[in-house]
């Protein structure tokens, strides 16, 4: 815990309350902040004996060697970015609980079969550059690294006042803070024997059930779109409304159906980015661009939900401005597809018994009802490791199931208990 | 038409077509490029022989002398500044026809009683600081000085790539482009006989009913408000429907019923600035900013749209983030307030009558058809001119009544009618 918070001096966010560590996290993503907990990162792993190396991504990969020569080591990871407004918790308790991971074990001399390491995964948030998991997506092959270098920063983000003029892309960005590794972005190149991570829930369950350990058996599916609507700038004094084809009228009739119609199928949609152009008081705008974010538990839900809202956004932009033969338009852009994904039965099992194992002095009759399984809402790096070695989660409570929020929280003991879980369960698989 | 396009070398815009004048005019208010039509402007008046004097608000004035000393002159008066989409002829053609005015006159060697000067007034627009006609609001002495100097940029602009690092104020933005004169901005330092204003129509009647020129009686009134929603931000895969304070969601509920409620009461309301905060595209944003610029014909109607949306858009707020009992806030700022206006008789008479004896010649049995009296639907430096002298304006049709938009156009000859107009007008008011 200590570490954890150590490691939040680069990029402190937004304060929330008095105390020295009661303060957000902004860290996007290949800023100098990111450089700095980066160095620090590698810095500490190698005072731990760990043989470290990056690659093409940026990814960070510290590895301390097993007894066995050649064999794949089983690695820890998770992420140092943040969001904007984030917190400390999120992808940050995953990065330390592999370094806490690395500590215990030389603390108490123990060896085992295969390395373990720890991996720092490049811009898991998707904040700023605006697919999540995309280093790990490299890693697995399911992205390939030349659109992954290539992707432009959010808009958002290229308008801040630090910002370099024009949007930086990830190769320019990974080359700034010295960060492109020569190491090729493969499975291949940097093998893995299996992939555990430690993770806050961001979701209301197990702290509304009272629970400490949940098994992360599956991830739901999302989708991620850029859309945009084009109508035409005109006067807001002069034009009647029949007279307009208003693109952030037509956003808003949007987002306001997508709502419904992801709520009847038991799935979210959410818009974070909006910009609207020209962007002056007196001009109806011409332009919207809109991210759109599509989850369910299913795949096919999804697909249903994204289906239903192309013909209910056209029927939507075909009415604005229909009074003038002049009706908006809307065009999709996919950023990212992430399909559902179950985890491997052999990590669920060494993550499960580790956390019945962790959980069995606590003081109540049935210590196994502390700890549940659960799917995550969230993406994690963990969605693209499972793709090529055996994967799984292990999820602690968060204070008011809060995330990609400043005041986002887990207790001391509760990140105690899930660091104690994810050691464990490395040392379970690793004699298997 | 040729002076016209002339001055629009500086601050080429959208281009929409292949002709050489087929752009549209981006010059923002105290922009580098305002700043050389500026110093044309002056050039060119001095050429005619007009004594040129600028304001602390960079309000330009012109004047040709009259016969007799002491009289203080009629002027016509507009804008250069454009919006960051705008078209070639809000705001330029009234200047224009000024210069042409005086050029005429010189030509004709023709002699008037108080002296003819043309006022070219800054940032009637509002497009890049939010309180439009704000320079012809200090010199009428309802906008304190103070309060014009310290407005500061939108944030749009604030962050286009040319822009400064911090928001200009409107007094560092005429100080950077050596426009903070040093004659009072005031009626009184700078009196005025009467204010005429050619613009185009920018709304559709005249081009619809094929009539050639509008005499203007009366502007709508408008307000202009910026709105915060204030939410939570949150993550957008593991956070329910019922656990969002989506501020974004929130928006598009009020600015779809702001449509609803204004227009049953026969008035516009639109909203031309979004800003979503942190802008991430899996954070529900927690913080929105929007513009809000509400008009109707009568100055109560557009109080009663407020007051309805007032309790509306609280209503909205409060529902959403109930599930949580973290509901949503908004918190109004209101930037400019402009009540109906009147024109002067007067004014309306000399435009009138000089309308009349200019299309009378035109090729139908009922030339005065041709003319009609006409309320503005968008705010001009008239409004402000008219709380201090006797004042009113000449509209001309515009193509699809389309304004605010690159593609904005008049006929060479409906400039010409307007341009024979105003100097009629002013030539029969200064005999008066
Ligand atoms: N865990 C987390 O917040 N990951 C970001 C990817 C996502 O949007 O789910
Ligand atoms: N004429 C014109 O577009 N003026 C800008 C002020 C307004 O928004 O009406």
């Amino acid at each position: 815990a200590e570490d954890l918070h150590h490691s939040c001096q680069w990029g402190y966010g937004i304060r929330w309350g008095e105390g020295p560590t009661d303060t957000g996290m902004q860290r996007l993503a290949l800023s100098e902040e990111d450089r700095s907990v980066r160095n620090w990162f590698i810095k500490t792993m190698q005072d731990l004996k760990c043989n470290v190396t990056v690659d093409e991504m940026g990814n960070i990969f510290a590895v301390r060697p097993g007894r066995r020569a050649g064999v794949p080591p089983t690695f820890i990871g998770s992420h140092l970015d943040t969001q904007p407004t984030g917190g400390r918790y999120d992808g940050i308790l995953g990065v330390l609980s592999g370094i806490e991971t690395i500590k215990t074990m030389n603390d108490m001399g123990l060896e085992t079969e295969g390395g373990v390491g720890v991996v720092n995964w490049t811009n898991e948030e998707g904040a700023r550059f605006p697919i999540s998991m995309i280093s790990s997506g490299v890693w697995a092959e399911c992205i390939p690294l030349e659109q992954a270098h290539a992707l432009q920063e959010v808009p958002t983000v290229a308008s801040l006042p630090t910002a370099a003029s024009a949007p930086e892309t990830m190769k320019s960005a990974l080359q700034k803070i010295d960060y492109l590794g020569d190491v090729p972005c493969s499975y291949k190149s940097t093998p893995m024997a299996a992939h555990f991570e430690l993770h806050i829930e961001q979701g209301p369950h197990l702290v509304s059930a009272g629970q400490r350990v949940g098994v992360v058996t599956a991830v739901q599916a999302y989708k991620w779109f850029r859309l945009n609507v084009i109508g035409r700038d005109t006067h807001t004094g002069t034009t009647a409304f029949e007279h307009r084809a208003d693109a952030l009228y037509a956003f808003s009739r949007m987002m306001v159906r997508a709502r419904e119609v992801a709520a009847a199928k038991g799935c979210l949609a959410s818009v974070g980015i909006v910009e609207a152009k020209p962007g002056s008081v007196n001009t109806v705008p011409g332009l919207v661009s809109f991210s759109l974010d599509i989850r369910g538990p299913e795949t096919e839900l999804v697909v249903e939900v994204e289906k239903e809202l192309r013909s209910e956004f056209d029927a939507i932009a075909a009415a604005e401005g229909a009074g003038i033969g002049k009706p908006c338009r809307v065009e999709w852009t996919l950023d990212f597809d992430s399909p559902a994904v179950k985890f491997h039965e052999d990590c669920i099992d060494c993550v499960q018994q580790s956390a019945h194992a962790v959980v069995a002095d606590a003081p109540v009759a049935d210590t196994k009802s502390l700890v549940r399984s659960i799917m995550s809402g969230a993406g994690h790096d963990s969605v693209f490791t499972s793709k090529r070695v055996p994967t799984s989660m292990i999820f602690i409570p968060c204070k008011d199931g809060l995330s990609h929020h400043p005041e986002e929280f887990s207790t001391a003991e509760d990140c105690a208990t899930g660091a104690s879980v994810i050691l464990q369960a490395v040392v379970r698989y690793d004699r298997k």
